[in-house]
């Protein structure tokens, strides 16, 4: 077990004690965001110590030139990036002309907490100056929920020891760049600088992609509470503007600057304007005032937490980790703009892009399914259905065509952008993922109309790929599909895996079923799908049926158990426990080679598929696939921990679905894979979330009912969550004797818990015994 | 069938006519070299049209920066590369003013001519300036084979149609950059200029390598034949320096720059003073003078071809492609300098680096230990043996250790510098190839004494690296070697590639043999081999004899054959019949992955190892693997079709080993692969050779015998060809009706042919009829 860094609390995030080693950690943990926007925790103040800068805007990207050691033909000639945009957080400040940096002063104090119930990063700490003077610094900010284009901070400086000269300089700095840029380029050009009074916005547009951000600022000086009528001095340059406030400080004066801050882009506005926009942006701020603005945001929070919290009562560790989980979630993803996914690493770092890649449909969708009005999880089937041309084409490059749709591995706008040919020719399974959200969806919540018409044409041009991927085996009389990467990514181009071959004919079950419903039931809605997809029903169908039927899967009869893939059994079959501590997380130790021959799993695979495919599996076979293969993995995958312990739970191996839960859910804030200075890992957090829901909480959806089969870990006195089924939202509470459902719903919800079936009205609970 | 591009002739490749769109593939083509340095066929007047410039020092190379897209554990820093070195072919002509540029002057006349049999570059040319004049040049040029270090080019002019003024200025431009530098760096630095009198000379030292090159000249004018003294205006700079001859010309008067050129490196010589000496050089050279100089480079090609020549009667296509396949591996590679080797590009192009592939051991050595003494061949047994240490780190580095060597996939000095993981750390049959150099070697010369010690240090480490990346598969009841790539470049990470399983035994095989011999016939050496080696006779060879008998080789027994791989018998069983036209070469038609799944091969693997091994297999059986193999493969690999020929003569396929002889011999020449822009297939050419000699030629050394199972192709009359058994060298001519055998040494020679043995006396020769 590793030792937390942080304070245990059930709300709040606390690091006490500045630890310059842990800077970049820091940023990443303490990051803020509210889905149109985010920022690491980088100060405000200059810094000159280890850090990395990270502005993000969802949605605006650059196209960066890729980057490879040997080309190979289909790559992409573009990795897009979230880049990181104009910084606003910028208050720069001078103590009698020495410059504040908390790498360079003598701390005295230093304590930041992230309240994750309201939303807020505060950051307060005393320096001793050259001269001896102390200054206590109050830093308070946040990104608005209520207002997504707003920011705001209050900065408050007292010093003690003298009187003086103070200067604040809040401004905004459109000279940034991607510390992952590939050839060092630029992202943005033609800045713009335009003043208003003291007011003023810097415009930049990108590089390729022209999207255009306005990011505006208003600020005042306030003195001991109180605002100061100050004509700010007005710094500007080509990429940045500054409002500097020259003050003479009292001794123990405090002197707060207050930054408003407005983040326009061409996203959501006329580029022509957008500057004097996003002034009287920050204008509108400043005239409500940050306590206001504040509040509003608390409001919005407490929204999100009424209906998105889990909580768990008699372990704070595990409290703690769950709502650090919904926190970044809720702060990186708000579902309302299907242009829009989610990024592995959200607004908290540079790495994986802030791309789209399988983490959405396999993770983030149950989650957003479950805490959100079921037009969220709509919108993001929507994304991959607008980009349904770009995935065709993407498959016709490979030589797959006939309207079949291989969609990216890694993508902002439909294409591919990864360059790696094992993952993105060949880790084809996220095809399956995408199709079984659709599934997903419409289980969960009974909506058929997404299904009937853009759902089906997504499932058909998927079940297309399938059937041309896969090949006839003279040999084995079986359809086999070679040259795969499963989920397991430490192991490449393998022939067979178990999990994709089960996926693939899946896709070709459901996409047959929807199919007969939708010709049967609507014929009109068939027709005109048959039409625009070009089907050629009786055929189609027919061969997909004879591959299902045909279907080759590897197992080993003796073991009882699937195999990940051919020849999985011919390697040396050690477990984790035979591995030298020293040499972990293998990743980091181990050359590709060692890793791809041995038989350690990075993330789980075959238990992938009897996690999402239960139903078809007997709790025996199950339990057998999960006492081969959960030895063996080393969850390297910060995707891997929460599935294993979802299925350890339902196989009633409690302890071992606790102590996966806990790797999961603290994983950035413990730091297992040291690698959080990087970001966090955001949509792996979703699956900390099914962890608790589906694992603990043994939440299916069966037979049009939602079925729960809890069990709860030793040292929790009890947990409670809120789901959504047919969008009705339902309140769960588990403790060691019983398990309640309340509908707090306006319709009828059809429960089924330990076998015994019941409808609860709206309003009203149950109360299950075990 | 391709259209030749060059006049069919014996001894010369034409080019007659200017075609802008193949300048680069000419100056491939062209290329000349001696081993210790060479150039492509660059102009040397300016020239503003397609070019890449080329000029390279054998063993001076540079590490550049490597470039990946996604780092994998294991992979080198750098990729070594043959840079581009300073260029002293350069000579501007200035006609009245007016640039002498083949991509601007109207061309009335061009030929070039490639003397293969005095090593000469030829280019005449005649243009029409724009005042009218008509300028007729001749540039004759060639590398010495008779003083390495030292160029010639004779460059005259003769102006018709009116008196005017020309100025010819030959320098030295050390301001060269690579094409293929991964980070737009140059290589060189600390350029030094020295001139005196009218020589010069431009000294310029590698960043990181730190090896100094100095490139000197010396140059005259001469006026309808004779010697003009005149004093050039000396033209200098920091990395050029030049001899400026103005001149007036008389109406039909020839005028010729006679430009003598060293170069020196510090390989060969003191970094210090160098300057001098090289200058001292040229300034030697110039006092012979340009037919001195010409005669004795004359006289040593004459010696390599009296030595090493194929003469092919009837056939001047097969004999071109031959001739010029002999000359080019001359050019590259002489076998006196154990730091070298033999780069797949040779002199004449940036590709691959000019760094040392398994094509050596493979391809290149069976022709230098048939054309050349002894001690050529052991050269490259030493380059090998010298770079054991550094291949134990390699293997070490991959988590194998004990001792074990994994010999670089590329390597300039050792190290490893290849970046893609499913070729640097899996396509480890380059260890098989390396042990069966030394089995070659041995069986060839007789000479024990080599495998006596360096010999058997390089087997036992290679054999220990074989016992520990095969494993034991509990489930097979074999040993098994996942994760490798074999020959065939079109699969990657398979298991139980048979190329390489068998490789391996036959590794462990004949170290044992070698060692037991040690061990009674030599028992002091052995002992000796045993503490240096820290070799546990008994415990490793016992376990090495085990790995032989239980070896996992994947065959289907229905078809009677060895499967490439695990698997192999999964793929959709097309032939390369089944392919369009349009669509190939594969390579840069298909996408990767399609590539991969796809059942066509690159190059020969299942039969390499027939090749090699062929001893260990009935015909029958080679008959079966050929036919299923040979129709399902590309050929797009250089290194293919020679060894697919080989097998076809051996199994008297004779239409068939022809048609894969000519696309060999005149891959280049014919530009079958679309790509001798990039340079030349210089290991490959050593292919073309074997495809004669043990090809057509059926030559095999069988129990210390000199065999021949001669065919011959139906459009020859004759062909003939040198090879050395124990060093002596043995003239063998075929016909339709008999082979002759002429011992040309003066040891006698044991043959075998036809089944007939006899043992061949010094000067005598032998005639066998079929």
């Amino acid at each position: 077990m590793l030792q937390p860094r942080f304070i245990l609390d059930e709300w709040k995030i606390i690091e006490a004690g500045f630890e310059p080693d842990y800077t970049l950690d820091s940023e990443s943990i303490f990051a803020l965001g509210n889905g149109m926007m985010g920022t690491r925790a980088n100060f405000e103040e200059k810094f000159s110590g280890n850090t990395m800068q990270g502005t993000y805007i969802a949605g605006v990207y650059y196209p960066d030139k890729t980057i490879v050691g040997w080309w190979k033909n289909g790559y992409p000639d573009y990795f897009a990036k979230v880049l990181n945009a104009p910084s606003w957080i910028g208050i720069d400040v001078e103590i009698d002309g020495e410059t504040l940096d908390l790498a360079k002063c003598k701390i005295l104090k230093f304590e930041r907490v992230l309240n994750m119930k309201q939303g807020t990063l505060l950051r307060s700490f005393t320096v001793m100056m050259t001269n001896g003077r102390t200054a206590e610094i109050i830093a308070h900010r946040f990104i608005s929920m209520a207002d997504p284009e707003t920011a705001a901070i209050s900065y408050s400086v007292r010093i003690t020891g003298g009187t003086g000269k103070l200067s604040m300089m809040p401004y905004i700095n459109a000279n940034v760049h991607n510390e992952d840029s590939n050839y060092g380029e630029k992202f943005w050009e033609d800045t713009q600088v335009t003043v208003n009074g003291s007011s003023a916005s810097v415009v930049a547009r990108t590089r390729k992609t022209g999207f255009v951000v306005a990011t505006a600022m208003a600020s005042e000086l306030r003195a001991d509470g109180k605002h100061v009528t100050a004509l700010p001095e007005i710094v500007t340059g080509n990429d940045h503007a500054g409002t500097r406030f020259i003050t003479s400080y009292g001794d123990g004066q405090t002197l707060e600057v207050r930054k408003y801050v407005s983040v326009l882009s061409s996203l959501h506005h006329e580029a022509a304007g957008i500057d004097m926009k996003a002034i009287d942006a920050a204008n509108r701020a400043i005239s409500e005032g940050f306590d206001i603005l504040l509040v509003k945001h608390i409001d919005s929070w407490n929204d999100i937490w009424e209906h998105g919290d889990i909580v768990i009562r008699g372990d704070v560790e595990a409290q703690q980790g769950i709502r650090f989980n919904i926190f970044h979630l809720n702060q990186t993803y708000t579902g309302e703009d299907p242009r829009l996914n989610i990024g592995p690493k959200g607004f908290t770092g540079e790495k994986y892009g802030g791309s789209t890649y399988w983490d959405t449909e396999a993770f983030v969708f149950g989650f957003d399914l479950n805490t959100r009005d079921s037009h969220v999880a709509r919108n993001l089937l929507k994304y991959r259905h607008n980009h349904l041309g770009k995935a065709i084409e993407n498959a016709s490059r490979l030589g797959i065509g006939k309207g079949a749709a291989l969609f990216p591995m890694v993508t902002m706008n439909g294409e591919e952008c990864h360059n790696e040919w094992e993952i993105t020719f060949e880790e084809i399974h996220r095809n399956g993922a995408i199709a079984y959200a659709i599934f997903n969806y419409t289980r969960h919540t009974g909506d058929r109309d997404y299904l009937a018409g853009p759902g089906l044409e997504v499932l058909i041009a998927i079940s297309r790929f399938w059937a041309q991927r896969c090949n006839w085996s003279v040999h084995r009389k079986k359809f086999v599909i070679l040259g795969v990467t499963g989920p397991n990514e430490y192991e490449n181009n393998v022939n067979n895996n178990w999990y994709t071959n089960k996926m693939a004919t899946w896709t070709l079950r459901y996409t047959i079923e929807s199919l007969n419903w939708l010709k049967s039931e609507r014929p009109a809605d068939f027709s005109r799908l048959a039409l625009s997809t070009s089907l050629e029903y009786s055929g189609e169908t027919e061969l997909w049926q004879k591959i299902i039927d045909q279907m080759y899967y590897p197992e080993c009869s003796e073991r009882g158990i699937f195999l990940q893939q051919d020849g999985f059994l011919d390697k040396e079959l050690k477990t984790v426990d035979d591995l030298i501590p020293a040499e972990r997380p293998l990743n980091q130790n181990w050359s590709w080679d060692r890793i791809l021959r041995s038989v350690f799993i990075k993330q789980a695979d075959v238990i992938q598929g009897l996690y999402f495919l239960a139903d078809e599996f007997d709790e025996k076979t199950i339990r057998r696939n999960f006492d081969f293969y959960e030895p063996r993995c080393v969850h390297e995958s910060s995707l891997s921990p929460s599935i294993h312990s979802v299925v350890a739970a339902r196989l009633n191996d409690i302890d071992r679905a606790y102590k996966l839960y806990l790797r999961t859910a603290r994983l950035d804030l413990d730091d297992y894979n040291k690698e959080v200075r990087e970001g966090l890992h955001i949509t792996s957090m979703a699956g900390t979330w099914l962890a608790i829901v589906e694992g603990f909480g043994g939440m299916k959806i069966v037979s049009d009912k939602l079925c729960f089969n809890p069990v709860i870990p030793a040292s929790w006195e009890s947990y409670s969550f809120i789901v959504r089924f047919r969008n009705n939202p339902v309140k769960v509470e588990v403790n060691g004797k019983y398990i309640s459902v309340k509908n707090i719903a306006t319709g009828e919800v059809p429960v089924a818990v330990f076998g015994s079936e019941i409808v609860i009205a709206p309003g009203k609970d149950h109360i299950f015994y075990k």
